[in-house]
């Protein structure tokens, strides 16, 4: 017998899911038809869906086609930022991302997590911070408790399982600061 | 001209696909409708669905949306799993996942390969075994051949090129082992 | 206020689209019946889908269900080469793939890129071109402007940032040339 027993798992224990069943399966339909669907809706209507369901999205936010965002309730975008197609946003914990920010496609911001040297492998999420002017490349997974820095560049492909200071460009699995993004310090 | 001749590939050599075509074609219909699609579908009735296809899955297991099995005659899963949403198995040889195991979102369990130093690029695809209570972190990539040890966990967004052993933690690109899972020896 | 601005961003600067908006909108819905879908398709269809849409593909071409192309008018494929499932071909700037060539599942092919020292953040993209004979491992990331060589290799779960040599086996993040294919000269 391992001493992993995932049928002693409490799924409410550590995570409070913040909303009722039937809220959470009707935001699980409207992701389904306006979300996860390659249908172009318009970023307009998805912002709106969005807020409809609790989260605080600013003006004009891009959201691409098959967008998957787990909880809306716990979701926050600022101003004039960009999410790109078939970018996974597993927010069990909040993900904020800041104003004029990008999240290009197929990025996995990913809060969460188990304590896996617990043998009921209890929740263990954390949220996830882009903050403002931040891009985060193609193909980057973002783990559970990393805050990336106002302006800093992840290269595509990336892993990031720690934070990132500010307005540095990063990358590597595991990704790490590699040079000033802004070349003069105006 | 190259040497690489895939006009010359012979697509029936070192694979036997296991079942007639009839067979395989009726499961691909089962997979747009009940595995692929975002469809909450319980994981009792993917089960059963996955069973009247030849796997072998145990009791109380977990499997999420948009979960991809290539060949379910060949997939096999203790009691008491997971598997999460965006999972791709891609098993034109034998996937053996343990009890208490987790595999999560957008994991690629990838048992195909090809013997790229043959000018006709033949199938050289090998078995995965994930053991009991093991933890294969989000967007983590499982070549074939590959086996990771009881109660191992790879970190997310690793590479498996190579088996790793029991209890342990492990990561990066190519994963390796760094630490022991477990911290008495209880 | 931070530096990188979004909201001066500049969609038409560095980016000529190539085609009017009702010949793009009817790729796009192509492209979600066709290739978005897991309809299994014949490859025979979606080449000449492409084709009739701008792409030029040579004869035996494979493409596997849920491919994403972005612009079929810049697409260029030669003879006898593969296209695997889930791969994801996003050319705003032009992807050659030559004859004999194999792209595995779930990679992605990205030319997309912007300058992230200019505050508006305006493109840079830039072409990508697989040679002949060459194969891209599954859930490998290829970036803007990189030339991956004829015959060469990358290995599964690689990040191509840099163009790679000729007939060498690659790999890792970022990718780089380990050993050579061909183990003789003939």
């Amino acid at each position: 017998m391992t001493r992993m027993r995932l049928d002693l798992f409490d799924a409410s224990r550590n995570l409070d899911r913040g909303r009722p069943a039937w809220f959470e399966a009707a935001w699980y339909l409207v992701k389904i038809v306006f979300f996860l669907s390659a249908m172009p809706w318009p970023s307009s209507v998805k912002c709106k869906l969005l807020r409809a369901f609790g989260a605080k999205i600013g003006s004009r936010v891009v959201i691409k086609p098959r967008v998957n965002v787990h909880f809306p309730w716990r979701f926050e975008v600022g101003d004039h930022s960009w999410i790109g197609e078939e970018v996974f946003i597993l927010n069990f914990e909040p993900v904020q991302i800041g104003s004029h920010a990008c999240v290009s496609q197929r990025a996995f911001l990913c809060t969460g997590n188990h304590d896996f040297r617990d043998e009921h492998f209890s929740f263990r999420s954390a949220p996830i911070r882009i903050r403002d002017g931040a891009w985060v490349g193609g193909a980057v997974f973002v783990g559970p408790g990393v805050e990336i820095g106002d302006e800093t560049v992840v290269t595509a492909g990336s892993v990031v399982l720690k934070s990132l200071p500010a307005g540095m460009v990063c990358g590597g699995n595991p990704a790490l600061p590699h040079s000033p993004r802004w070349r003069d310090s105006k």
